[in-house]
């Protein structure tokens, strides 16, 4: 079987593959530093160079910022193309007295429970990641001449500083870009053992009010009583917004969420995700969410709201009878798929106003509103890359969510059209943007094999 | 009648009267300026020698600080003898630009609304206070060759500036001070044509709350669901201390409060106080305390809570999506008679702790706890106080209550075991601690005339 082969040629091939990544990392690239804009082209360049080795039409594409690192194979008429996406910039490195070696001197160490990783800055964050995908290409290619399926790598260069020339480059090159699916590898598996598919991004309703009351502040003593103070206005309006079942109680906020199927909470319920390994950590006892429902599905698939910040009255050392004339909340809404940011804003600023007194004001800062992502359960390519990930892994691959935001997959779809298949093989003790960065070797093999994989399986 | 005479020796007197408290009001006696200690000692002597040409024993007591001013009349067996308290410092006259006439260079001046008025720093605050008991005192000497009732006077010089020396020399020498009632001339009257007596003074626990959740501060995308966050937990017990209709809702709260008397609760009925005239000017317009209880009621005679602080999370410009450590809050309560502050406090943390989650801790600051002073409705001074007073001024001399605190109350009461009537003739537009400070002349003139009445009144 041809797959096979593949796969026994990657294995063969793998003291080279870290040879040529290791030539990667040896590039600062650290995008953020103008000091480093010369490094940041030149590893945009080595991996150009990489990529037309391959027999692709490799170029480096001009935003006004770092390049972007363009490279397509040939037009196959009729065949699904895969856009793959990672970056070739990293953090910066301080402070690099914490290293134990030089950052851009990548080796391969022993891990303290045995594991073998390449370490140095980069390795896991992205060029490691990157690599994987490049290596799958080139172990197909040298096997069989070409790839299963045509794909675009694009890669950029500014991720690590907030992708800023990206959009406006993307939407200038639809055409260029063109394709059926996106292949995003800048994330995590599940842990060392189980890889993972990260299928829905929560969005986010970022809201301020101020609650303003008295003309001025007001000595307590000879106003408390009969002066509304707004920090109590505040306070009750805040305190209205859960159950007690943990729920939110905006009219609607749930409306238009479905429960993800039930082959994928089974899933869900086998992970061993309890209160105490996940909450313990960071000091804390029991699940906060909403009642009846798992850990696992109040991160992955069920909106949440915060407090971020309060402040109001006399915040110092001390003491001081003040009824101040107002008071502040920054409150935040993670969203999840199926619902509309706009309608959430809407609702909590109605709440608001319902329960204000009418001699308050409500002012609103609008923060920031963006929808979650979700890919359809039923998307054939993610079934067919959850079903290779497995095959290689062992173990199932899980489908899972994530909280922390990922501009490009919003920008994918809305720009490209496109969805997104994240797919890394990270770890969360990678240290990624800290010293001592690194990469499982295990990462970086079976990353590379489960690419192969993944490129058959889209094929089929 | 003895009284009419010394009321017509007062009217006959008015411009020495005058002269007097020029004087006094000459010597800058800024208790809170170091280089102005020289003249506070001199006003005190200046004070002192005056006192001595009325025929008392007066001396300067020297406190640590700046001295107090002490005079006896004669004892007299069997005589109730009354304790008068007054200050002879006064505030400093920053910004001095914005002052019309220089600030210790008194003058009669006539307002826009035709009354007349003393200016200076100190007319009102508290010179021109002390100065119509002095004259009152004087005049009785005059007429009569002696006081109604035997008289201490006490002028401190400390007041502006925290009083620090007071309580120390208070508790030395308690037999100098043994009187039956204490009389505190540094309040104000209700308005321009109605006198009071203050016989209530709300007193006041400040407690800090810090909820503490997790060991460090959450990503709220990573976390927000399953993470407790403290703000919510704050503003959940928060919004549990009052009910709809104002109440404040810890158990046992209003234990020990007694209504005021009919009498007096239909005299503060005729005032009017309307949420116009009291809240307008500072922006509001709903009364914010307890349901079915007067803004009257809700200021003098019932316990008020208030938020006077809070602060957690992020609270700088923009968004931060965190799930803090920690949030705190300030939260005062002002109590009336009959409320233990011990026992408001203990309540609290009782809820705090109840509507606390297990894996949260609260941590408790105890800023102050002071019980409110409150008069005896029957006192017999206080009822011959309130007729003198109604006599004097044609109006019916109202008992009210303040929510300032005054220290020297609870001293009074505390250290000897004096009950305080709080009479001044002090207005709300009087400018006291600002530039232009000022005294209407009818205060000062009514005022002497009022002393003069109480004093008999309390002989009788």
């Amino acid at each position: 079987m041809t797959l096979d082969k593949v796969l026994d040629r990657i294995d063969a091939d793998l003291d080279a593959s870290l040879e040529r990544l290791f030539a990667f990392l040896r590039i600062p690239s650290i995008s953020t530093d103008p000091a480093h804009a010369g490094d940041c082209r030149t590893a945009a360049a080595h991996l150009s160079a990489d990529l037309a080795s391959l027999g692709l039409s490799a170029s480096l594409q001009e935003t006004g910022g770092h390049p972007v690192v363009l490279a397509r194979s040939a037009e196959e008429a009729g065949a699904k193309r895969v856009l793959f996406y990672g970056h070739y910039d990293v953090q910066p490195v301080d402070p690099v007295a914490q290293w134990d070696a030089p950052p851009f001197e990548p080796r391969i160490a022993t891990l303290p429970d045995g594991r073998k990783a390449i370490l140095g800055r980069g390795s896991s964050d992205d060029k490691g990641q990157v690599m994987t995908f490049v290596e799958a290409c080139r172990a197909w290619i040298a096997v069989t001449g070409s790839l299963p399926v045509p794909v675009t790598l694009m890669i950029e260069g500014e991720e690590e500083c907030g992708s800023k020339s990206l959009p406006k480059w993307l939407a200038a090159n639809k055409a260029s870009l063109a394709a059926d699916v996106a292949l995003v590898c800048d994330t995590s598996m599940w842990d060392a053992a189980t890889p993972a598919v990260t299928t829905a991004l929560r969005g986010l309703v970022y809201d301020e009010v101020t609650i303003q009351g008295p003309s001025r502040d007001l000595h307590s003593g000879l106003f408390g009583g009969p002066a509304r103070n707004p920090i109590r206005v505040l306070t009750k309006i805040l305190g209205s917004l859960w159950d007690d079942d943990g729920r939110i109680t905006l009219p609607g906020f749930y409306d238009g969420i479905e429960d993800p199927p039930a082959d994928v909470l089974a899933a869900w319920r086998k992970l061993d995700v309890t209160a105490e390994n996940y909450l313990g950590p960071v000091g804390l006892g029991e699940p906060a969410g909403e009642r009846g429902r798992s850990i696992v599905e109040q991160l992955f698939s069920r909106p949440a709201c915060d407090i971020n910040g309060i402040f109001g009255g006399y915040t110092g050392a001390g003491s001081k009878t003040v009824i101040p004339a107002e008071a502040s909340a920054k409150i935040s809404f993670r969203l999840v798929k199926g619902q509309d940011p706009d309608k959430v804003r809407d609702a909590f600023r109605a709440r608001v106003r319902e329960l204000l007194p009418a001699d308050c004001r409500a002012l609103f800062t609008d923060h920031t509103g963006a929808p979650a992502v979700g890919l359809a359960w039923d998307l054939p390519q993610l079934s067919a890359a959850q079903k290779a990930l497995t095959a290689e892994w062992g173990r199932e691959a899980l489908l899972i969510g994530s909280g922390a935001s990922i501009p490009i997959v919003a920008d994918f779809k809305q720009t490209l059209g496109l969805d997104s298949l994240l797919i890394g093989f990270a770890l969360a003790d990678d240290r990624i943007h800290s010293p001592n960065e690194k990469y499982d070797l295990l990462s970086f093999h079976k990353g590379i094999r489960s690419w192969a994989r993944i490129l058959a399986a889209l094929a089929g």
